[in-house]
């Protein structure tokens, strides 16, 4: 009995646990000084009342013989994949229910996706990025090569034509940067994907924070993705879903690679490793779509769009080099006086008593840099604002 | 770019599919006739009223923002490891949290948990089975070898010492037979196990309708089979969480192989490729194990069990060699007259109207046998019965 040794070369990722042990030493040597989190990936609001009524309904249903639900397919409930595939009809994007796949998350997707890829092919991820992406393909032994973002191409990274990928991880809006690819960026990317035999992988999952409606968030308003692309969606922070756990998965009918349709393929997979959504979170998911569901969680992205304007003007203001945080909730900043990211992050926490992310902890090239969420409380946000404007 | 070779070697399953085409066919030519489906896998029986209760709760919870539940521990909250662990304690088994990891049920861990094996361990799968032990392994392209269930073993079959295997897959309450290993043939799987340094992946899915307190209904119960076993259950058939989805996987701190703990593999599995069971969901995991919803839950179980009991009582009247039915939902009946499955599926559908599963669709083992489940409405078995003792 051998175990899979590729888990032995994965690297611990101590970013998170080295954030809250650095934290709680200082507040145990601190007891009377707040702390401000600005480093959390995850969302602070709750559901919209839209959703809590359609999961209440639901929840009353499985309680009662006449409407109980049994097992439901894998790939989701029509009613569902309906609504999201009404969702992208207003993004100009046409869908079929079949080309569309109800997960629990994006993470599960991006991770159970490469089941279907063959080992040998060759990785292309963007470098800093969400560390999963590494990861995942750690595990399954493939070969990993980078495409950096850097200041000068403000995080957004271009396809390199000397370079031969197989699949390519593109995310944006960005996490961590919050950088976003405009329509002629992605443009270039689909058709490296195209020449090349390449399939990317697009995660989308946060769309919904992008407010410059030239900006494209879905990789099939770029012509030709369709045969080059599967989309990861996620309603963790389009609806606050992070612990109600909904998202989705794209695989176009015309996405044929090595002769074989990778629709068929990740029907199978899901089929045969997977057992669907709990029929209560696809209702609640359902709500989200819905007239008022929309407009309830706009106003969430909206606060926390409030929330980004406020720390993008600071930094501005206190002229720190940063992208994103217009069309993202996140805000990634070059640490001042060329400091590294870990010492940044000391500085901050001694110094204004505000926690952020090292860029370091996404990959080589977050190195120097800094990630900073709007995900908090405004008032801790504004005062969080105040005590950086202070340390100037 | 290559897709994984492996998937084309799988077979499509026409099983159940194949059924329904019968089934439709038989309903359009015979619109008057009433068919009685006892094929069905799934619960019919709705959701426990303190379950309803405690996801009510749960959703409230989550549209206020004083408790507003975001991401949680991908192995699952503490409140439900623990109250999973207090209920292997009735088993007398000892279980610490950190060796129970909540899933979104039994299906998705069995298939993931193979990540963590190296590609060419050789797998040991009972014929016949639920064929996601199979089809996820040659996925992976891993080799298969088969344990044969027979009638001469009432399809409980033992260890062959000259066989080397490295994971092993046992079910039991066995799916589709529903036969019941008893101590001592697991204590010799264990035994098998310890000595050819072979891990089981013991799938327990139908512990909870074990009636005879002396079988096991844990592979915890068999001394040693922490340091060789993995188990999986899931209230999918236990509380009719079917499309609800929640369930557990024990992952003993003991279970060292190839120098490296598994359960530290399947943690970082878990933290890398999945983000957890929907909050609401383990809320109401939590209540199936409260006073009320384990009494709320038997009286379920004991209405399959009166059905499963009526089936066999009527097989034993008709001379018709059986196993299961009496410490399992499922009841594995021989087709009489040396019919083959497809042919004995279709005589029942012509003359009684009686809809159950052919046995060939579980391995090759399975032809010339037949499963008949519980799960049906009383009023539907009675009948059926009826109609089968008036065959004879």
């Amino acid at each position: 009995m051998n175990i899979n040794q590729n888990y032995l070369a994965l690297q611990d990722s101590y970013l998170f646990s080295l954030v809250t042990q650095k934290v709680n030493a200082f507040k145990e040597q601190n007891p009377t000084k707040e702390v401000i989190r600005l480093g959390i990936g995850d969302v602070t609001l709750p559901l919209a009342p839209a959703v809590v009524e359609a999961m209440h309904k639901a929840v009353a249903e499985q309680g009662e013989k006449s409407t109980f639900k049994g097992y439901g397919e894998e790939q989701g409930y029509e009613f569902l994949r309906q609504t999201i595939s009404n969702y992208y009809a207003k993004k100009n994007v046409t869908l079929s229910n079949t080309e569309i796949f109800i997960s629990d998350g994006a993470k599960s997707d991006i991770g159970n996706i490469l089941d279907i890829f063959d080992i040998n092919n060759t990785v292309l991820v963007p470098d800093p990025v969400y560390p999963v992406y590494v990861d995942t393909n750690i595990m399954a032994g493939r070969t990993i090569i980078y495409s950096n973002g850097t200041e000068e191409n403000s995080f957004l990274p271009l396809p390199d034509e000397n370079t031969k990928a197989d699949i390519i991880y593109l995310c944006s809006p960005n996490n961590p940067t919050g950088a976003v690819y405009n329509k002629e960026q992605l443009e270039s990317w689909v058709s490296y994907a195209l020449q090349h035999d390449a399939v990317i992988l697009f995660d989308s999952a946060y769309e919904a924070f992008v407010q410059d409606e030239s900006l494209p968030t879905s990789i099939y308003q770029i012509e030709g993705a369709e045969k080059c692309a599967i989309e990861f969606c996620s309603l963790s922070k389009t609806a606050g879903f992070t612990g109600t756990r909904c998202g989705y998965t794209v695989v176009p009918h015309a996405l044929v690679k090595d002769n074989t349709s990778l629709n068929k393929l990740w029907l199978r997979r899901q089929t045969t490793k997977f057992n669907g959504v709990p029929y209560i979170i696809q209702k609640g998911a359902e709500a989200v779509f819905s007239d008022d569901g929309l407009k309830q969680i706009q106003e969430n992205i909206s606060y926390y769009m409030e929330n980004a304007k406020l720390i993008s003007e600071t930094l501005k203001e206190l002229n720190i080099w940063h992208v994103g945080g217009e069309n993202s909730p996140y805000i990634w900043l070059k640490c001042p006086d060329n400091m590294n990211s870990w010492d940044y992050f000391d500085y901050l926490l001694e110094n204004a008593q505000v926690v952020g992310t090292p860029g370091a902890g996404f990959g080589s090239n977050g190195e120097g840099f800094f990630r900073l969420s709007a995900f908090g409380d405004r008032v801790n946000v504004v005062e969080a604002m105040k005590r950086l404007r202070n340390l100037k």
